[in-house]
Order: C-alpha cells, then structure tokens, then sequence
C-alpha cells in the first residue's frame, strides 16, 4: 500500500511532538494534524517549572520550542481537523476537514479537557490563579490561601496534596457530604483542610490575579467572599475520545485510551500517548509516551525500532 | 519515625533529577546521593537530539541545566555512594561511603552501564562516533557509513534500525552465525545490511571523529581495515542493580528492576526509575519515570500526590 505519510500524529501537544520527533528521528515520514494551532493544554500555563531542564519556562515558549524541534522532523498541519480514521487492509485513512490521506500508522495525541465550572472569572483567569492541576501548579502556591472546588477523591487528594505544600486550603462542595472516601475526608481534616458545605462558586475575581470567589450557600441562598490566591477547579477531566470511539478502542471507565507501556492499543496500526491515554497529565511523562508509541509504530509500517 | 530526609534518590541521572524535582514540588524533603559527579549515562553524549524542547544540546549541558533545576527542590550529595540499603519498620536506612541516614522511602535511579568490548580506540572515540544506543545517536549518521558490533536480537534491529535511517551498515559478528532469530537476519540482509562473519574488532582509530576500524578475521587470523563513521557497540547492558539485588528486588532476566507504571517495586518504600528500570534507555522516559516513582513514593511517607 502506498502511504502519503508513514506515521499520522493526532494532535500536536507535548505528546504529540515528542512522538513526531522520534518516529522522524526513526525513519519514518511523519504528518502531524492539529485542529488548532498546537500546543495543547501546556499552552494555558503561564509558567512550567516541573519540565526537567528548563528551571521556569512559559507554557507558551515551551510549546515554541517543541513545535520547532518537532518540525525538524515532520509535517506540521495546523489548523486541519482530524475528522474520522478508518482501517484499511495494510493502512489507515485519515479523513480531515480538508482532505484524505492513507498512512500506515496513527498515534492519537487529542488530549483531554478540564471540565469548567463555567463561572464568571474562570477564563479569564486560568493560569492567574485559576488551575485544574495541582501537580502541576501547585508549587506555585506555596504559603498562600486556595480553594479547590468539587468532592470526589481527586478533589480531596488535590487538596491534602496542596496542605502538604504548605498552603491554606478549603474545599468547597456543593453538597453537605463528599463523594470521595471517608478516610480521605478524615486525613484532610486531620491535616488542616477546611471544607464550606453546600456551596458553589458564583463568580472569581481579582485584578491582575485572582484574590478571591464568591460563594453561595445553596441552603441560606447567602453569598460571602473567601479571599484567596488560586482557585484548583477538580471536576473532572474529559479525554478527547472521539477518534478513539469511532475506532472501537477500549477505554477504561473514565474513558481514557488503554493502551500498553509502549502506547498500543487494542488495534493494530493504531497507538495513543498523552492525556488521552491516563491521568498523570504531566509534561513530561506524556513526552515520554510520545516518543514510545512511536518507536511501537515503526513496526507497523513494516519497519523496526529496537524497541 | 524521624527521618533525616523524606525521600532519597539514589542516583543523579536524567530519571534521578525528576524524581528529585517531583518530589521536592510535592511538598517531600529529598536527598540525591551520586558516586560521582551525577549525570548519568547522558554525560557520555556529545549531542542530545531527541529531547522534547532542546533542538539540539550537548549532554553535559542538558544535564548541568537539569542539575540546577533539582537543586531547587533537593540537596545534592555527590561523590557520596550509597553502599547499602536497610528496611527499618517505617523507614529505610541509607548507608553512604560517609554516613547513615534515615529515609521514608528511597529512589533507584542507578542507571545501567554498555558492555564495553575493550578495544584500543572505543573509550578514546565514545561519544565521537562510538555509541551505545542506536535509537539515540543513528540520526547523527544519516547517509554515512557504521558498524555494529554484536549478534544478538539487538545488534540486528539496531542494524536494521540504522539502515532505514539511512545508514550503510555493515553488522561485524564474531561467529559465523547469529544469535538473533533467523527471521531476523533475513530482514535484515533482505534490507541491504551487510554481514562481515567471524571477525572481531581489534581497534577503532580516526583523528577528531571515527575514521574506521581494524577487524581480524578469526579463522584466517588476516586483519582487514573497514573505514566507517560511526561503530555502535551492541553486546549488551549491565543494570546497575546491586543495591536492587541486597534488597531482594524482582529483576527482570536481564537483571532490570520490574516496576508497575508507577515505579513500584515489590518491596515497600522502595521505587526505581530509568534505565535500571527498562531498556528503552531514553532521557525523556528515564525523566518520566523519574516522576511518576516520586509521585508514587509519597505515599510511603505519609503524604499524598494526585498520582
């Protein structure tokens, strides 16, 4: 089968481009779409200080700088949707918001989404105080007072996680009970998390960076401002499946890829990396998953990688 | 149980200095021990290619800017070898070339070392046309001429590797038979890769870079020069699991610690990270894994990470 491209990458985020470089680095031809313009979530990140190497960097200019290397090893196509994949006998189509092409093989790279609370504030200010990664930007906090919004096990983890940081945190939770384990409500307790019961978010506000929510008892129907410098929004997350459905993966419950330690998934010519595939959601080891799913392709477009 | 430190990472690679970045970011004390003068395997590369970010770096450098980056979050002991490794109840006692200490859980980053095959020339040239991994360095010798030393699985698909790089390869075997599957070997000479039977290498020269090598024939005992840009040198990898072993780790049959995608040994508070690890040698996945053991790790001393 004639290819247009060997290896398709779907999505160009940190996972995206680290498997653009090494199939590239491989031997392959590599074509790489992005509804977009690139970058993926790491380009709502005003500062990473996690990815080794680069001691602070913005999300922005780190994301340049990965589109830059990866192009030196692929085509890039921006803003060019990857619509639907179809298996072909020794290939796969890619069908996009513009075009067909067959290549041989595809890594999904769609990421995933940060459910929103969808209140005044919060767009404006992700990444000035509003996050939905402890992880990820939890150090930046460090000693200053934070609200991390929901009640399951990853909202309470995230917020014990914050405690241990060192910051101020509470909880607020629509409901007058979590959903997330009782042991795990007693150990925040027992850390010095504070919980605000049947409340929601109405609105965050600041100037340059959040300074504070305002928050409505869904009871007393009062509101009252909580002054505080980061907002951890943990809802949920939504990998970026769709592909992936279409294409009958399996998907574990929360719907991310499943996918082996070299990013097959169940389908041949088919491999994942990133967000997509696991709830890690960190740079680097989404890198990691790039450059591996690529290496793992390389086999199905017939040729080798030593891994 | 006081703790001198919380986390100890043992070892100041590409997988050592996330881990310690990780873990210090998640609110853990962490001490990095190095025999020598940290850095890892990665020292060794003249120019790092293919990590996510730097276009192109000398790996000195990069390690040097990941060396800093770690020393933001933990303190350094290098030239301090870790000689041995106690579980105490609640603990893990370090015993250093200088000291003792008491850790909650303790990092395995200790790498692993590329059988040498002692000649004159291969220590001379290392990192200026000798290299150890072919999915790190055959990019640099696109269009040109190498050998690989060895028979087995990996010095063909490294062969092959090469080959659909670009490279014209010649694989040198000592034998006039292959360890590698036959299958193997048929791809590979189906592939234009070339085979020189029965020959050992008795010297790699050149002035600034690899000019050639010296083979001698082992059955007509008649030496031949093969000039060539690059030798990679694939007779096998030596993890450096002594401390692994003490501690009665699961190792692989290649002697690499098994870990689950967290980085979990089979033995509490003790987790490893990059090439000890696997064999996909790679300074993005030693860094990823590097990560994710130290998000794993807080667990064993009481604190929490989302992961």
């Amino acid at each position: 089968m004639k290819y247009d491209y060997e290896i398709a990458v779907i999505g160009a985020g940190a996972a995206g481009y680290a498997a653009a470089i090494y199939a590239g680095r491989s031997g392959a031809s590599v074509v790489v779409f992005d509804k977009g313009m690139g970058g993926g979530l790491t380009m709502e990140a005003p500062k990473v200080e996690n990815y080794p190497g680069f001691k602070s960097i913005g999300g922005v200019e780190l994301m340049e700088k990965m589109k830059e290397h990866a192009m030196e090893y692929a085509e890039m196509k921006f803003g060019e949707e990857v619509k639907e994949l179809k298996l072909l006998n020794g290939g796969v189509e890619v069908i996009t918001s513009r075009q067909k092409y067959v290549v041989g093989a595809a890594i999904l790279c769609t990421g995933s989404e940060h459910r929103k609370l969808n209140v005044k504030g919060e767009k404006e200010f992700a990444g000035r105080g509003v996050s939905y990664c402890a992880t990820c930007d939890g150090f930046f906090f460090k000693g200053k007072k934070v609200a991390v919004v929901g009640g399951g096990n990853s909202a309470v983890i995230e917020a014990i996680y914050l405690r241990q940081i060192g910051c101020d945190v509470f909880v607020i939770h629509r409901r007058d009970e979590l959903r997330a384990e009782k042991a795990l409500e007693e150990e925040a307790k027992e850390k010095g998390v504070k919980f605000i019961w049947n409340s929601v978010v109405e609105e965050i506000f600041g100037k340059e960076m959040v300074e504070g929510i305002k928050i409505r008892d869904v009871k007393s129907d009062k509101e009252k401002i909580l002054e505080v410098s980061g907002v951890f929004i943990s809802i949920g997350e939504e990998p970026q499946n769709g592909l992936a459905k279409q294409l009958g993966l399996k998907l574990d419950e929360n719907g991310y890829i499943i996918v082996d330690e070299m990013g097959r998934t169940n389908v041949e010519r088919i491999f994942a990396a990133g967000d997509v595939t696991d709830g890690v959601r960190q740079i680097i080891t989404a890198c990691a998953g790039g450059a591996k799913a690529a290496l793992a392709a390389m086999k199905a477009i017939g040729k080798r990688s030593p891994f």
